[in-house]
């Protein structure tokens, strides 16, 4: 799982909230949103991480929050919303975790932020808590607009405390989980395809520096790890450690999700040691 | 209409602006606007609500601020660019209602706004009052650079009222209307069609609970009215009020408006009472 | 090219730091940069230009940058990350111009807005200089979040100096030029297709002032001048001076690209003194 440097924000400095959706940018609910986060804390600076999750995918929201929370500050909150089962009895939560704050519901989400760190807190958010802030569900379908993101204002202001606002509780596991040793090998699973085509997976830069001469099988494959995609023929399918120190699966000139079949959640291999494997040059599909 | 429970920004607190345009998000012109706003207002926050609007229906953009201006608080200034008649003789108009201001041409972009407020005010703004402000059309097709993005954050940050921009006028009314009573029922019509295909209409929450056993009839349908997506049946299409307090019709798993053929500014019907409906189940297309 | 009207901000206003990339919305790659930047300059107003560049092709970004920065004060530093190149030997560069800031690969991004301004001083910047500041790339493939979001953030700040940063050299010209007289005519080139499919020259409103009678040839074809879209026929391709001040090619109702299959790079004529063309109505493709 990705380091989490933390650093502190300059004196005086607005404090960060992030959001991540499934919302699209074609209606306007990311902007309805962040009104109602500046109705509460107008000084607060709101970065879009992405509004373009997978529906029903809650997974992906918590991927590319593990990936990005190195990159911000200490006292940062998160606000994720990918919420297939808004108006059903799915509870919210709040985790904490090395000085930031991930705010979202309680549907596997929050499963790989809580897997990567033993000390974070998690709680089930409690309606009578929220309704002593003035928080409660207008609809029963945008809970984002009605709970998460004033409830995030409030805490990046730091005007409540996470324990005021309910009761310790472990969040739910989700369908994603970091590499884990199987046998001769690191078990991990595709989580995310970009769009460029690029499989990112739950295997760590820092696993597989740990491997001596590793190599990547799925499906029936086998692909050789190169250091950049400029060392991979044509065509070729490799493996790399990119920008976010997760391993990639990646084609060169073309898109290793068509070429492979790959599909998130798919497991995927790192063998520990293996014969070193030739340079394939080959059409892309 | 939707309801517009405004709240005071806290003191000191930065003003808030609204974009809602049809410019897309692949050309920089979205952020040439932002550039002038921070340029006369550069403490001002401001807020994208939408740059998809479709090109050619500016009742879209009025319809989507209707929904969302009760989530704002007064002193918002709203500006809304969608425009196929630049460079042509259409006016450009300020409506002020229940303490916040909406900028936009006169081509029928503001008229549910209007509609929604018999106290609301409206302008047509003059050229030599913008003069005044060193405001002027440097171009013939981008008056959202040249004229409302830079009045715009003169009106947000109290530096101009609005009776010195122009004389009191009526907008002009657009294709939208509220829903009124026909018959044996309430005459509402379909107003954005939203990315999964739900149709919006401008029936409100309101107008629906003073029914007492509703239905929904269009283009010979007749559709029963739910109170969540969970209890229509699988193919399903249904009517219910939507987070945004406005009746919408939807498919459970599907398009309604593939299904149901649905095109903006269709008329929908609320019928006051009618013989309870079965649930169907049918196969989404 | 475009002028430059710079003008000051606000006393004590936030400076303004703009970003054009090709990272596309659908990733946090957006979102990450601005996170570095909040960390070094919580005070900066970041604003999207655009994150549609077309990949492979870093004039574009360039040309879009010329277009917009007359609408940016002096003291702006625009940040912009379009790098096939990244982890090869190509340099990165700082380019003054009229009191902003452009920072970007040196990969033809830039050549441009060096070329539009004979007093531009350019940098190529260097990794002792930028270890001092504590800014160095971590990854082989993300250096707009590694070295620009920083580096960028600490020139806004006004806390380094450009001539701390690197030595004085030109940068690389790229495959976009500003129109040349060539005969009896001035020669550009298409910029830009925009979503439209109307297509952005490299001749300037100025250049096209100082014709008597002119016309526009390309690919075989001769397109007459108007004012505005409204005088074209339906159908008719014609060339008129955007928005931008810059000559554009554009079919009424229609997609001028694919009319006359236009693609970037391509050859444009203005010719200075042309015989009058007719207007001619036919049917878009």
């Amino acid at each position: 799982m990705p380091a989490t440097p933390s650093s502190a924000l300059e004196g005086g400095a607005p404090r960060l909230l992030t959001l991540t959706t499934d919302f699209g940018l074609q209606d306007p609910y990311v902007g309805i949103m962040k009104s109602r986060i500046a109705l509460r804390a107008p000084q607060l600076r709101v970065i879009d991480l992405t509004h373009a999750i997978t529906p029903y995918y809650p997974e992906e929201a918590g991927y590319w929050l593990s990936c990005a929370r190195g990159q911000f500050p200490a006292g940062t909150v998160h606000v994720a919303v990918v919420d297939p089962g808004v108006g059903s009895e799915r509870a919210l939560a709040l985790l904490g975790s090395a000085g930031q704050w991930f705010l979202a519901p309680d549907n596997g989400l929050l499963g790989l932020l809580a897997a990567a760190d033993p000390d974070a807190m998690s709680y089930r958010l409690e309606a009578d808590a929220l309704a002593a802030l003035g928080i409660a569900a207008h609809s029963s379908t945008f809970h984002g607009r009605d709970i998460l993101a004033p409830l995030g204002a409030e805490l990046a202001s730091g005007r409540v405390r996470p324990e005021q606002l309910g009761t310790p509780h472990p969040v739910l596991p989700g369908c994603l989980a970091w590499a884990r040793p199987e046998g001769e090998a690191l078990r991990g699973q595709i989580a995310v395809i970009d769009r460029y085509g690029n499989a990112l997976t739950t295997i760590s830069a820092q696993q597989v520096s740990q491997c001596t001469n590793p190599a990547v099988q799925l499906a029936g494959q086998t692909l050789r790890l190169v250091r950049t995609y400029a060392e991979a023929a044509k065509g070729e399918c490799v493996a790399l450690v990119n920008s976010q120190s997760m391993l990639e699966l990646a084609q060169r000139q073309g898109s290793a999700a068509q070429a492979l079949k790959l599909r998130p959640t798919q497991p995927v291999y790192l063998l520990y040691a293996h014969p070193p494997l030739d340079r394939v040059e080959r059409e892309p599909k």
